[in-house]
């Protein structure tokens, strides 16, 4: 398989570095061959070429079984009213590759339960998968500016509802049997749209259980019920608002890993974390949400099932047992946990 | 005072009784004359009249010098496509009376934080005061539906901006001095507006300090950091959202007050608590958010802070030693809460 990486900036090369090394381990240990190749996205690309994702690169990822981004952005490109801004790469690379369903699973490791704001009482059970709209609604929509009004169009599509909710209910068959779709229906034409098509969809799954929730309740749900919930789909700035505040929760976001996908072969993996300046380059960053995000791809871009539970297997065992980084309470780097968790593969 | 009440929907009509009991019972003690006039808005204004918000309604509300409302909504009305709905009265309402600052504190009573989801020591000094845009953003943009598609305009003119980032200072100044603004300015035009304006307008603060988050890292860190917030301003929807995730964390959405403040006299007062159908008409339902509400508008629409302290100060009276109604733990019912507090005040 060919799998191309763009560490981009931060930590983001450590912690890809990281995944990359667990990709060989699993390739040696089940006789597969994947092949590497990297490219740059983001702030490095800018300084290097002036555009956040260069044609090299796009070509590179459209041409890849798979994509495993590390980071974007950094103080030094932080200006939100700069002409050219690493997070733009990351958008057009979204859009690009068509991965308008991203995935975003939350489950709580029980040796860290110590870490999450919430009580433990309230993190039994949690196992939650979210499905985020990836390419559509305010972030794809037409801006204008003038001097004294801004204006953001939130368009959405039936195609573009439909197909992102499909994909929720097939994840759902596979775990709960549960959809909980989130929208803003009683304000929104966009939610409204949303909400009916949703409706629709559902009754192509009658063995799947569909509820509605407005995204105002979910944000306080997720906080008084997380374990109540299974797949949760919703729409771009929505998901990307509650899987923030969903992340809190594990206890660091150092932990969690994400797919995007759309049709086509290929899908992008990338922790959830940012880039993390304050502790770029340190040796300190925890490579478990990138390591994580190779055992999605392995599943998802490759249909390699087995070999991406053990992935997941070395990781739970590495949770368990240690070392931990610091931002999970440990003081150990991040070649130390990769160590484990690669010896926990072998 | 001349004080407008709409009881509306579900519960609203039995804690807005209460509240007016406690302004009631304030005018006795304090020798002030409160007259109080009664209309409908949301879905008994639709049953009696087909629309949420009739002229009569609107036109009180305009020569009042506060406004009290329950709640809007319930299934009755619930169907988000049907062409009037109750929650189109409290927008219109918001519209009308210019009310483009919504303040939503949040405290997190010492009594009550074991109803928290958020573990005790998260909750040390938490002290939040929310300036919510509430008059414009996507709630009151364009909006498109054709067959295939919906669209829904978010707009922001500096204008709109700047009135309610002024208003979130000088409240700052009464507190902790320091505001957190809220924008998703690394996507967003209408954030990058928003943050630009703010910028700006800080400079006539120099005693304030201020700092900018993204809308996603704010919906994990007032999970992760909640005691670090004093006044936190943003736009309509993500104000929405993020003032309901902070109300999970004070154990019940029954127990938090709203003013929703313009630059006319007037105001609009509200508990951010909906119209709880599933308990309505019992008897059970928690006054305090009300009760609350009736110390903003004492303070912010009549200018008596003392009473509005006293107020505030027989709930806390009641929260510490009860009784307490359902929802925080208790089996009390709406009366025995309110004559509690009565009690408190005389
Ligand atoms: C970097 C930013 C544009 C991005 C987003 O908002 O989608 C990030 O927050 C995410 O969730 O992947
Ligand atoms: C009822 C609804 C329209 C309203 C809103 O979204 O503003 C409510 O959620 C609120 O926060 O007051």
């Amino acid at each position: 398989a060919h799998i191309v990486t763009l560490p981009g900036d931060g930590v983001g090369p450590e912690v890809t570095a990281a995944a990359v090394a667990v990709l060989d381990t699993i390739a040696a240990h089940y006789d597969h061959h994947f092949h590497f190749e990297e490219h740059q996205i983001g702030g490095c690309a800018i300084d290097a070429t002036g555009e956040p994702l260069p044609k090299a690169s796009l070509d590179a990822c459209k041409a890849a079984d798979a994509v495993l981004l590390g980071a974007v952005g950094g103080p030094k490109w932080s200006d939100p009213n700069a002409p050219v801004r690493p997070e733009q790469g990351l958008l057009a690379l979204r859009a690009a590759l068509g991965v308008y369903a991203n995935l975003r699973p939350l489950q709580v490791h029980p040796a860290l339960a110590e870490l999450s704001p919430l009580k433990n009482e309230k993190l039994k059970n949690v196992d939650v998968l979210f499905v985020r709209e990836l390419t559509g609604g305010a972030y794809f929509g037409a801006k204008t500016r003038t001097i004294d009004t801004a204006i953001d169009e939130c368009k959405y599509t039936v195609a573009e509802v439909e197909r992102v909710t499909r994909r929720a209910f097939q994840l759902a068959r596979e775990r709960r049997k549960h959809v909980t779709s989130v929208d803003k229906a009683n304000v929104l034409e966009t939610s409204r749209l949303w909400r009916t098509t949703v409706q629709r969809i559902a009754q192509e799954f009658p063995d799947v259980k569909l509820e509605h929730q407005l995204v105002d309740s979910m944000a306080m749900l997720l906080l008084t019920q997380p374990g109540k919930y299974d797949v949760v789909v919703t729409e771009n700035l929505f998901g990307d608002i509650l899987t923030d505040e969903a992340a809190a929760l594990a206890g660091s976001l150092g932990l969690l890993p994400s797919a995007s996908l759309g049709e086509a072969k290929g899908g992008l993996y990338e922790p959830i974390h940012g880039s993390a300046p304050d502790i770029a380059g340190q040796g300190v960053a925890n490579p478990i949400g990138a390591i994580l995000s190779t055992a999605m791809l392995l599943r998802h871009s490759l249909g390699l099932e087995q070999e991406a539970a053990m992935v997941e297997a070395a990781v739970a065992d590495v949770l368990e047992h240690g070392p931990h980084t610091r931002d999970i309470g440990g003081s150990a780097g991040t070649q130390d946990v990769l160590d484990a968790v690669l010896a926990a593969i072998d």
